[in-house]
């Protein structure tokens, strides 16, 4: 395994170089880098593959670290840091303040597997979560404080608690379960078919903006679009365009301008080969489901924390942003995540 | 107006000519035809059309006359009768011992403006009730005992009863509300853009079965897509293939193979451009809404109910089926229907 740190220099250059006087004082005592690495990857279902883990590091030195994974889009750029001073996905969640405050924490967080378009196989969740072990091997971090999983990221974090489940003092499983819903996989199946129609005629790009159309009626609500389209559809040239068209159209363009089409097909369908028996985990866990998600249903998180038993605790949501409700909810997430990072686990100092 | 009429010569044949010998006594009394009907109809968003309006009339002469209209894909034969004996799409609710029995009603039902696929322009709800009016016109009836809408039907209801209200004595209009809800319609836009990206390169056949199969998603509910396809997802040939799919699949196949392209999307867009302003609405109507139908929330139900005022009454159905209750759900819907046709209305005797 090799370690390839890029941009450590800057990042990484003690305060009394100067760093203090560029940054403001508040992130002065943290330390922020980006780096990769290089494994061998025994995937579960494409046998051994050369994978680059490519993960950013951000928050106080020595202090506990918590890792944080998002969405199939979401990539290791969590919020503003002096690595990389662009803005975050998770800008809102990250933050002086926030439970995940870089000042208290060490913020770990990689692009996922197959996420740069670069491997062409079936990868899965159990694999992701090997390749966070491998990268907290290079890293030289034997046991993370918390996992902090989102949607595909609540799914790999279930993964990593049944199989590295010894490195991991608690999990907080946001808007994901132990298995695909079956509705949730037709959904997703259908979208890459529609990817597919775009491939047979070199639309491969139109294909995949209308596959993240249909994935973002899956991630939103009915009420939500009810109180933002409330406008009668229209005839324009002869066809009938209804009021969210335009948003949806201008939000696949976007999509597809960062996104490579193999990295969302590989990830969609990692997403429906995600299985974990509830009963591999025996590492505190909280579940937070959203009424109202059409992708992961509350019914799925209570089968969750079913086979939970006593290590599972669940908290249910209320939001009109359905699956989105983790990054639109921000203060009631923080609040959730406060009481679930904070509480003392087994083992754990109170 | 010209009235072509065809296969009346059989099906109209008095019982005195050998007709109760070849069909069975309980329908001898019934008479059926199907027949269709040229005419100029002033579309509202397309000028003056040529149209055919085919239409079935099935039940007893002289018995009180029942317009039915099912969904987009639904079509004039509604069951079994002596001008088709193949069954038809509503053959579970239109029998003997039901309430839609036609040797106590009079049937009739029409292919919508449009479904021949030869019209390939904006069609509306309101272009489809100035067409059952032109029917009726034609057939000389003046007053339609009742109308059952379900779905799109259940547009064309509304329709029907803001626009020739002197014309109908009540409606049912069973999934189906006064307006396309914002969420539906961005759903339905991006089932014809799917149709859209197939015809960029002469595959819309496949663009119309994804498209299908997408609106099957809308149709029917996470509840019965769990029981039944709870199998993990496969790995096959390098993809990834989840329980639905070859169901999902199977049933778009079935449904491009007697669908024309332009049908569907111009039908499609019948559904968005819909609006009907319940205060224009003087006609006793039961509003039947499912709880759990993802294209027509519960919430608009309500709102149609809000403006009906006295005119209007509410019955709330729970169903594993969503939108697709009534096609499932026949006993309840039945007893819906009794309860509805039957009661006297101002101006017939109880």
């Amino acid at each position: 395994m090799s370690l390839v740190d890029t941009a450590v220099h800057r990042s990484e250059a003690p305060p009394e170089s100067g760093w203090s006087a560029v940054f403001p004082v508040e992130t002065a005592h943290a330390a922020s880098m980006r780096g990769e690495h290089a494994v061998v990857l025994a995937t579960r279902h494409a046998g051994e593959r050369h994978v680059t883990l490519r993960y950013e590091l951000q928050g106080t030195r020595g202090a506990p670290v918590v890792f944080v994974a998002g969405g199939i889009s979401a990539h290791r750029h969590l919020a503003t840091n002096a690595a990389d001073a662009s803005a975050g996905w998770l800008e809102g969640l990250v933050a002086g303040g926030r439970t995940l405050d870089p000042a208290q924490v060490r913020l770990l967080s990689f692009d996922f597997v197959g996420a740069d378009g670069m491997l062409d196989a079936p990868i899965d969740t159990g694999d992701q979560a090997d390749a966070i072990a491998a990268l907290l091997d290079a890293l030289g971090i034997a046991c993370l404080h918390a996992f902090v999983g989102y949607s595909y990221g609540a799914l790999v974090g279930l993964q990593f608690a049944a199989r590295h489940g010894d490195r991991l003092q608690r999990l907080v499983a946001i808007s994901g379960a132990h298995r695909a819903h079956p509705y949730a996989a037709a959904w997703r199946a259908l979208q890459r078919q529609t990817v597919a129609l775009g491939q047979l005629q070199c639309a491969e790009i139109q294909g995949l903006s209308l596959a993240r159309q249909f994935a973002m009626l899956s991630y939103r609500t009915p009420e939500e679009f009810a109180a933002r389209f409330d406008a009668p559809s229209e005839v324009v040239n002869g066809r009938v365009r209804v009021a969210a068209e335009d948003y949806l159209d201008a939000a696949g363009a976007r999509y597809v301008a960062h996104t490579p089409v193999t990295a969302w097909l590989r990830l969609s369908e990692s997403i429906d080969l995600h299985r974990v028996d509830p009963h591999d985990i025996e590492v505190p866990t909280t579940v937070v489901a959203v009424e109202g998600d059409r992708i992961v249903p509350l019914s799925d998180a209570v089968t969750l924390l079913e086979g939970l038993g006593p290590n599972g605790q669940l908290r249910v949501l209320r939001s009109p942003y359905g699956h989105d409700a983790f990054l639109k909810e921000t203060d009631r997430i923080d609040a959730l995540l406060a009481a679930a990072l904070r509480a003392p686990t087994s083992g754990e100092p109170a």
